[in-house]
C-alpha cells in the first residue's frame, strides 16, 4: 500500500479495506525508520489513524492542517509524498522532523514549540473569511500543549468566531511525561465517564441533592456544587468558552474518525474534536515506555534498547546530581520544570524530594513567576528549562524576577546548538535576552565540574542567576582548572601575549583546539575561560588589552547582544587599544543537523575560528 | 474616619457602622487626589469595599495580598498607612502607582503587567507550606487579566494544591476597554443567571431533552449538549479545573464580602471568590466612562473633564490615522490589539473596518501568533502593542513570525521611557530583544511624518517589521527632512566633521539640542537620523568614520544589545579608525517620574549627552 502513496491525496484512491493495511505499513515503516535514524516515535505511532482520517476527509494542500509542536507530523509527511525523505530525517540538508513550509505546500505552518497551533489556525480562518476563500483549517493539539497559556488565549479568542474552525484535541494523557494539572484531570474524567448511560441517572440524583432555599448563601452554593459535580457532561468546559465539543472519539478507529471529521467540517463556528489516542500505539516497547520513545536515538527494534550506549555524563546529569546533593543540605531548595522532568535531569530529585519538586505543565511563563513567588516566600527555587523554551518567559524574568531581584536560579539546558531538532530548538538567543535584563547574573561552565561549582555558587547568590549549558556529554578535560567561582571573574587558563582568546561556556572545547592550531602555526595565544557573561570581567579585559593586539571572543549564541558585543562595548568604553573580534553565530536561524556540522556551517568550529583569528591578526599587523 | 487609619490593621478598630463612612471618605479622597495628580481612578473606585473587606478579615503584613497588574492598589495603600504618599503619587521620588515591596512590607509582590498574580500567589503558598508557616495568600485578579494565558497556566497548576489559596476574581466586565472572548461571555452568563430559583427548573427541563439511546453518536452528543447548555451552574468551569468556586458575590456589600472571605479562608485547597464590582463606583463620570478614567491626567471633579487639553498629535494618533488611510487602499490590512484599542489608537480603525479589527484580550502571545497565521493566510496584519507588553511575545516573534519571515508589522507604542507608570511599563528593552531576532527589520521615526512614512514602508515589506515610537506628543519640527525611507538606510541631517551624532527615533529631539550645545561650544557636529536599528546602515557608519574622530550614538533603550552596541560591532568588524560612543540607558530598571526628569537621572538628556560627548572627544585628542 505504502508504494501507492506518492503524493498528497493518493490515500483517497485506496479502498476501504486497504486502509487498515496502510496503517499497519506506516506503523512498521515508522518503527523501522526511526530505529535507524532516531527521532520522535511514540507520538507519531499514536496519530497514524488520526492523520489518515484527516487526509481522507480533507483536501491537501487547499485545506490547512497545523500541527502543534509538530513532532507528530511523520505520517502527514508520508501521506504528502515525503516517504523517501525519512532516509535523511533530521540530518543536515535532509528532511526536518517538524513541519516546514519550505519543505511542502502541505505544511501550512512551521511549528516546534508548544501551544501555538490554535492561534495560527485562527489567523488562517480569519484570513480565509476576509478573502472570501473556502477551505478548512484544522489545528491538531495534544493535551500536553493544552496546558500552555497561549492555547487558552486562543480558545478564548476563537469563541467569537462565526465560521468553521476545527481544533483536534489529541488526548493521550501525556506531554513528554505524564500530564499534570486541572485540565488534565478534567480530560481524564471525560475519558472515563460512562456518559451515555450514566447521564440520565446522574441528573436525577443531582436534582435530588439540590438544597432547599433557606440555607445560608454559601452553604447553598457549596452543597449544590458538590452534588452537581457528580454530573459529568463531556466538554462543558469548552462549550462554556463558546466552542462546540465533539467527543470523546476513539483515536484508532478510522471509520469513526472520518465520520466525526466530516461532521465537524459542517459546524458553523469553532469546534473541538476530542480524540483519545495511545502514545506508542502498536509497538509494545513504545506503548510501555512512551517517555523513552518520545524522542529517541537509534534503537534495536526487537528489544527497544537504544543502540549506542551513553558513555559519559551529560551536563544534564551533572545538574541533576548536584541538585540532589545540595537539596539534602538546604531544605529551601526547590525545583521547577515545565513538563520536562526527565529532560532536565530532575527525576531523581523528584523521587528524593517529592514536596519540593514542581512540574507545572508546559507553562514556562507560570513556571518563572511561580518561582518568583517561591523566592519571595523564602525558598531557593531553581527553574530547569531548555533555552529555547525560556524565550517564552522573557517578560516574566524581567518583570517578576529581575525587578524584585529575587534569588531564582535558571538552569538553562540545551543552550547553544542542539542539533537534529533544528531551528525552533536551537538555544542561541539566551545570552542576548538574559544579558539585557538588569540585576541578572549570567554564567556558563567550561566543563562538568564547573557546572557543579556554578550551581553551588548560584544557590548562594542574593539575586537571580542563569547558568546556561548545552545538550550532550559534559566536557571532562582540564579537570585541574577549577579556580573557585568569583562573582564577575573570568578564569585564566594560560597567559601568553599577542592573541587572547576568551571562550564562553562549552565553546571552551573548541577554544582549546583553536589554541593548539594557533600554536602549531607559530602564534602565541592566551586562553581565558570567560565564565560570566553578565557582569563581564572588565578588569580581565583591561589587563588582556595591555599585552595583546587582538582579543577574540568565542560563544555559541547569535552575535547581537551576546557576550562578544559586551566585551566590545567594555573595550570601547575604556578606550582600550586592542582589537576585539567577536566570533558568534550569524544573524540567522540554524537548521537541523549534527552540532559538528552546524558549527562548521556557521563558522564557529575550531578550524573556522582559527582562520578568522589569524586573518584578523594579520590585518592588524599592517 | 480616614484620620484614624494611620497604619496597617487600624481599620479593625473601627466600629461596624463607621465602615461605610470610611468607604465614602476613601472614595472622596481618591477622586480628590487623582483629580490633582492624575493616575488610575476607575479601577480603584471599584475595589474600595473589596479591599476593606480583605483588610478586615486578614492580617497585614503576615497575610499576603497580591494585586494583579496592581494599579487598583490605592485603597490598599491608604489602609496600610500610605495616605500621605498620594501627594506625590507617581512623581519622581514619590509613591508608586503600583505595589512595591520596597515601599511597604504590606506589598507582598511587585506587579504592573497582567495575569501574574495567581502564579506569584501559588509560589507563596508552596513556600508557606514547605516552611510550615501559617498565613493566608490572596491573589486579586480582574476578569480582564483572566484572559491572559499565564493566569490559566497558574489555575491549571493550582488545582494540585491541598492547602488554602484564595483567588479573588474581581469581575467588572472590563479590562481597560470592554472585555472580549469566551471567558468573558461565560462570566457574563453567571452574572445574569438567576441561579438559585432557576436551577431546579433548568435541570428538569434538561432532563427531558436528553435524547434516547438509538440516535447516531454525534447527533446524540450534540442534542444533549444543546439542552444541557441551558443549565447554568456558576463556576463549573473553575470547579472542573479543581478550584472551589464561591460566588457570585456583590462587590460593594461589605458585610457579605467579609463573610465570604472568612469562609474562603477555611477551605482546604484553591478557592476562587467571584466578586462583582463596578468600575468607577460612586463617581458618576467614572462610572459612565470607565475607560477614560482608567488612567487619567488631572481633571475637574465637577465635570470630569481633563484639565490640560491635548494640543498636539501623539505618535499614537498618527499611527491610527495612517492605518485608516492605508486600510482604505489595501483590503489585506488588518489590525490586532491585546485589549488596548484606544491606547494604541485603533478606535477609528475599529469603527471603519470592524471585520478587519481584532481585539484578542490581554493575550500578547496569542496576538502575535494569530497575526502570523493571518499573514500565512495572505493578509497584512499589524500588531499594535505597548513595548513593555511585547516582551510577553518574544518567543512568538522568534518562532512564529521571524522563522517563516512572515510580513507582520509590529507597531511598538510606549517605547522608551513612559514616565509615571514606572519600572514595569518602561519600554526600554525592545531594541535589544527585537534586534536579536533574525529576519526582523527594526525602525524608529524621528518625527510624526516619518512614522507615517515608516508605516507605509513596513506595509509593503516582505518580512516582519517593527516600528517603535514613544508615548506622548509627536515631534513636529524638521518637517522638511523627509527623505524617502530606504531599507537599511539612515538619513543625513547635516554633515560636518569631527564629531558625528547618530540618534535613534524620538531621541532626535534631544540630539538637535545636543548639536546646538556643541556648536555653541565651538565644535562642529554631523547629525544623522539613524532610522534603522536593524539592519544598521554600515555604509553610513563607514563614511562617517572617514572624517569624524567620534561617532556618538543616542538611543532610549538599555545599552546591552541596543543600537549603539550594534554600531560598535560594525565599526570593529570593519576596523574603522573612529571611536564609537554608545549613549543609552544604564543597566537598571527606571522608576516612575516625568520623562524629562528620568532622562536627566539616566544621563540621556541633552545636557548630559553634550557633556559626555565633549569629555570623550577631549580624551580622544590626547
Amino acid at each position: 500500500m505504502l508504494e501507492r502513496i506518492q503524493k498528497a491525496n493518493d490515500i483517497k484512491n485506496l479502498k476501504k479495506e486497504e486502509l487498515p493495511v496502510l496503517a499497519e505499513e506506516i506503523r512498521e515503516f515508522l518503527v523501522e525508520t526511526v530505529s535507524k535514524t532516531g527521532g520522535h516515535l511514540a507520538s507519531n505511532l499514536g496519530v497514524i489513524e488520526l492523520t489518515m482520517a484527516m487526509h481522507l476527509v480533507f483536501q491537501m494542500p487547499e485545506d490547512k492542517i497545523i500541527w502543534d509542536v509538530g513532532h507528530q507530523s511523520y505520517t502527514h509527511k508520508i501521506l504528502t509524498g515525503r516517504k523517501d525523505g525519512f532516509e535523511n530525517l533530521r540530518k543536515y540538508g535532509g528532511m526536518s522532523g517538524f513541519p516546514k513550509r519550505k519543505e511542502s505546500d502541505c505544511d501550512a505552518f512551521d511549528t516546534g514549540h508548544s501551544s501555538t497551533s490554535i492561534s495560527a489556525g485562527l489567523g488562517y480562518v480569519r484570513a480565509r473569511d476576509l478573502k472570501g476563500e473556502d477551505y478548512s483549517v484544522i489545528s491538531v493539539i495534544g493535551d500536553g500543549s493544552m496546558t500552555g497559556g497561549m492555547a487558552f488565549e486562543a480558545l478564548n479568542n476563537a469563541s467569537q468566531l462565526n465560521s468553521n474552525f476545527i481544533i483536534v484535541l489529541n488526548d493521550n494523557h501525556m506531554s513528554i511525561s505524564e500530564n499534570v494539572g486541572g485540565m488534565s484531570r478534567y480530560l481524564a474524567k471525560i475519558r472515563t465517564a460512562d456518559f451515555y448511560t450514566g447521564l440520565k441517572k446522574g441528573v436525577t440524583t443531582t436534582l435530588e441533592k439540590i438544597p432547599k432555599v433557606g440555607d445560608s448563601l454559601i452553604e447553598q452554593i457549596r452543597r449544590t456544587k458538590s452534588s452537581i459535580k457528580q454530573l459529568i457532561v463531556p466538554g462543558m468546559f469548552f462549550e462554556d468558552m463558546g466552542i462546540t465539543y465533539l467527543g470523546p472519539v476513539k483515536g484508532h478507529d478510522l471509520p469513526t474518525l472520518c465520520r466525526v471529521f466530516s461532521e465537524a467540517r459542517r459546524i458553523e463556528g469553532p469546534v473541538l474534536v476530542h480524540v483519545l489516542t495511545k502514545k506508542g500505539k502498536g509497538y509494545t516497547p513504545a506503548e510501555e515506555h512512551p517517555g523513552k520513545f518520545h524522542g529517541i536515538s537509534p534503537f534495536d527494534i526487537a528489544t527497544g534498547e537504544v543502540s549506542e550506549k551513553k558513555k559519559k555524563d551529560t551536563y544534564t546529569d551533572v545538574f541533576g546530581k548536584v541538585m540532589c546533593a545540595e537539596a539534602k543540605e538546604n531544605p529551601d531548595i526547590t525545583a521547577i520544570t515545565a513538563a520536562m522532568e526527565d529532560g532536565t535531569g530532575l527525576s531523581r530529585f523528584h523521587s528524593m524530594f517529592p514536596d519540593r519538586f514542581f512540574d507545572v505543565g508546559i507553562a514556562e511563563e507560570h513556571a518563572v513567576t511561580f518561582a518568583a513567588g517561591l523566592a519571595a516566600g523564602g525558598m531557593r527555587p531553581v527553574v530547569a528549562v531548555y533555552s529555547s523554551f525560556l524565550q517564552r518567559a522573557y517578560d516574566q524574568i524581567i518583570h517578576d524576577v529581575g525587578l524584585q531581584k529575587l534569588p531564582v536560579v535558571f538552569a538553562v539546558d540545551r543552550a547553544g546548538l542542539v542539533g537534529s531538532d533544528g531551528e525552533t530548538h536551537q538555544g542561541i538567543f539566551d545570552l542576548s535576552f538574559l544579558s539585557s535584563i538588569p540585576n541578572m547574573t549570567v554564567m556558563s561552565p567550561k566543563h562538568k565540574w564547573e557546572l557543579a561549582d556554578m550551581l553551588r555558587f548560584a544557590l548562594k547568590s542574593d539575586g537571580p542567576v542563569a547558568i546556561r549549558y548545552p545538550r550532550g556529554a559534559a566536557y571532562d578535560q582540564y579537570v585541574e582548572y577549577r579556580a573557585p567561582i568569583e562573582y564577575g571573574k573570568s578564569e585564566m587558563i594560560c597567559e601568553e601575549s599577542g592573541i587572547a582568546l576568551i571562550s564562553m561556556g562549552h565553546m571552551f572545547e573548541e577554544a582549546v583546539k583553536v589554541r593548539k592550531n594557533l600554536k602549531d602555526a607559530g602564534y602565541s595565544c592566551t586562553l581565558v575561560n570567560g565564565r560570566f557573561v553578565k557582569p563581564i570581567d572588565e578588569e580581565c579585559i583591561a589587563r588582556l588589552a595591555k599585552n595583546h593586539k587582538l582579543i577574540a571572543v568565542l560563544e555559541e549564541n547569535v552575535i547581537t547582544g551576546g557576550y562578544g558585543m559586551q566585551v566590545l562595548e567594555c573595550a570601547a568604553r575604556k578606550q582600550l587599544s586592542c582589537h576585539v573580534l567577536p566570533i558568534a553565530l550569524p544573524d540567522n536561524y540554524v537548521e537541523h543537523g549534527s552540532v559538528e556540522v552546524l558549527r562548521k556551517e556557521t563558522g564557529i568550529d575550531a578550524q573556522s575560528v582559527t582562520e578568522k583569528i589569524m586573518e584578523t591578526y594579520k590585518e592588524l599587523q599592517i
